[in-house]
């Protein structure tokens, strides 16, 4: 009977090697860069205990989490009421106590909670790891993706905004992705909300700002009447609406519109520090942009609000973040602030790979294949294999003595550079025959002298 | 209320950064080395569909199995028959679809069948990631940890076998580990066993031969009568359970035991291939002795089998493997070869903690910590900063202008080696304060001489 196709869940993937060297190369640049700046390497377990991911995420973030049937008999005093259709939540909880990971933010809230006592504040660190969520798989959606994630954590330094910017800057300027920072400030959408008394329309109003370029002053009016803003908050939100000009020119226009606004001020000024700090530290690649529709987490930011777009790739957010001031509160540790960011690799990957920027030298980590014609012509080919591969060049030799088209063959589709052939007339002489895999060239040369030639035309 | 102190899942850990930076050193180093070998990465997910995994672990390995509970209301449809205490196995299948991987070897021979036809073969696989066992944690036991495997499928060749070697050899040479491999072959231990009439005494016969050091050689004989073994099969093994001297003398003494057993002597003929190739290597600093008492994976396992020792820690095995015949016919892709070893992390990791083998260099990744005296010397410090950071080397300003004992006791708390500090007097003259934290000494130099300090005195 033939076997079933093997296959993986839906949602989830594999990665072959080429995939691989290019994530891996993703990450390594990320990684690079948060190590620069002082930011160090913390990983957590895969799964949870249920008791510290449940009601972090909302009821549908509840519903999302994968959670890990526990084991032994774990029907035994469980209340069989349970065990009819329609109780599958309550249930859930009576089998399992632990659950993936569904973000790399609780598990670090829970991670600075437990080991506070042994941590240096200010605390920052870095977490890339894989996050399971069980939501529908779609294109670009899946249910298991690495998060890239750094945040420092016991201070409220506007510094920790300028170096997360910096750092934003460094990333992608290292990937060589072309990007826009928009910047955005919770407390100045808070004072919008305070000076036209409507604290539960800041969503529609940002909507509303959002739709300015697209559809035009009177309409976006029009449409702020629609959700129940009244003339005279319109009135006064015009100048924030049609806000233009360079950062500092927005944020003057919004120092006389947020006068009344103590939060919205305060707001003001901290943007005006961050901005402050950015420009001290010289020429940066990425431009940046005050965006008073970036809204982003609004529940949960309560100062700078950041959000990254890919200027060349159609593409949403390519990383995002912002400060938040009571993290760790959920565990029993309050008023501790923190800020930082998360890079999405998925998506950074796609950008890469549709603007062709991954440097060609990933395609294969083989540069140098030995043809295979017996176990004599391995052997005399093995000390200067060992030799190339001491230099750190990635070396294969052909395990098996197979005919010289199938070695070819094998060659190509690995994109291995340079075949180095070894026959009985080369050894009699003391060389090599090396082939140039991409140009066809092929040429002889003495033993010894084939660890140079390969390192000056790799 | 106070909040419950947060924990995690027994079993499972977190990493800080110090064992972080210590573990991905480890996993930095055996990936390099694969690397050079011409192996190449892959990705799984972590949960697969748990038709893949079941079975294949044994009737124990099945209840090790982290299940995922399915999403939705996964009661319905459910025979409610299942859910009496007792069936756990049956219920478990009923309301899970996916697991945990166990290993990377199911997951690798899933996806070599899964991707046949785009993979080129001989296929050089590596892949570092955690697996999960429902495992009884005890010390030293967890139910999450790393693997790091490497394996080629596809070819017969003892070349791979020799390769496997020379990776182990440099991985430990690199980590700076004294090891010892231990090498059987599992058709020498056919060939045994064939000799003497006795295939079913396998074990026992490996358990005698492990003994004869400590126990001698009469009380060795003594316990293979008690286990069953016939007095002319004891006398056959004589030479076998004495066997002494290098490799090349234990092979010659198998040579004329086994004379008979033709699977024997392929075996030793397989062996002595080995050696040669890897003696065409060059000096290896690994020592490698022939085991016979090596029975490791001994249903598993069809030639090869290899067993590595750290020489100066107590220690079970760090890395071990050996050749498999038919990996991916569980999936229905019948008579594929292979070879593999993976090497066990955790374990690892404690030699080095206990043989302090670990770099100094990896105790902290920021070098150099800005003090902050305000905003105006933190800007004054920025382009410095920027340039030292540009250079690579790991920088951080402190972010708060806090008192100037706090930052220090950061600094020392993180072990940074240079603190550098601006106040008023140094803006002025265009200098900056360096204190070496380790050595207490401090000097004043001018601003655009502190990256060359720092370079030359790191």
């Amino acid at each position: 009977m033939a076997k079933p196709k093997p296959s993986i869940p839906k949602g989830t993937r594999d990665f072959g090697p080429e995939q691989m060297v290019r994530r891996n190369y993703i990450f390594d640049t990320i990684r690079a860069v948060f190590g620069r700046y002082g930011y160090l390497p913390i990983e957590t377990p895969a799964m949870e205990n249920l008791s510290t991911l449940l009601g972090k995420y909302g009821e549908e973030g509840d519903k999302l989490l994968f959670k890990i049937l526990n084991s032994g008999d774990f029907i035994e005093g469980v209340d069989p009421e349970l065990f009819k259709p329609g109780n599958a939540n309550a249930a859930s909880l009576a089998l399992c106590e632990k659950g993936l990971r569904y973000d790399l933010t609780v598990p670090f809230a829970r991670f600075v909670v437990q080991y506070q006592n042994d941590i240096a504040f200010p605390f920052k660190r870095y977490q890339i790891q894989p996050v399971w969520r069980a939501d529908r798989p779609q294109k670009g959606r899946y249910r298991e993706f690495y998060q890239c994630d750094v945040d420092v954590i016991g201070s409220n330094s506007l510094l920790n905004e300028a170096e997360l910017v910096l750092i934003i800057n460094e990333v992608f300027e290292n990937l060589n992705i072309r990007t826009l920072l928009k910047l955005n400030n919770r407390k100045i959408l808070s004072g919008i909300a305070e000076i036209i008394g409507h604290a539960d329309k800041l969503i529609d109003i940002t909507i509303a700002i959002d739709k300015i370029e697209k559809i035009g002053i009177d309409a976006v009016n029009a449409e702020l009447r629609e959700r129940g803003i009244d003339d005279a908050a319109i009135q006064m939100l015009q100048p924030i609406i049609q806000l233009k000009g360079t950062n500092e020119q927005k944020l003057q226009v919004l120092k006389s519109t947020l006068g009344s606004s103590p939060v919205g001020l305060k707001g003001i000024e901290e943007m005006e520090t961050l901005f402050h700090f950015i420009s001290a530290w010289g020429n940066l690649s990425i431009q940046i942009e005050l965006d008073l529709s970036l809204a982003r987490g609004l529940n949960y930011y309560t100062g700078a609000i950041f959000e990254v777009k890919a200027l060349d790739a159609e593409m949403g957010s390519i990383c995002g973040g912002g400060r938040y001031d009571d993290l760790t509160g959920i565990f029993g540790l309050p008023n501790v602030s923190g800020v930082g960011v998360s890079f999405g690799a998925d998506r950074i990957y796609d950008v890469m790979l549709q603007l062709n920027l991954f440097p060609e030298s990933l395609v294969s980590t083989t540069r140098v294949l030995f043809a295979n014609f017996g176990n004599a012509e391995v052997s005399y080919c093995m000390p200067i294999a060992r030799k190339i591969r001491d230099a750190g060049i990635s070396v294969e030799i052909y395990p098996d003595s197979a005919k010289v088209k199938k070695q070819f063959e094998y060659a190509n589709k690995r994109k291995i550079k340079f075949m180095v052939i070894a026959g009985e007339s080369e050894m009699q002489s003391q060389q090599l025959s090396i082939k140039n895999m991409e140009t066809g060239q092929q040429v002889i040369i003495g033993y010894n002298e084939i660890e140079n030639y390969i390192k000056s035309n790799l």
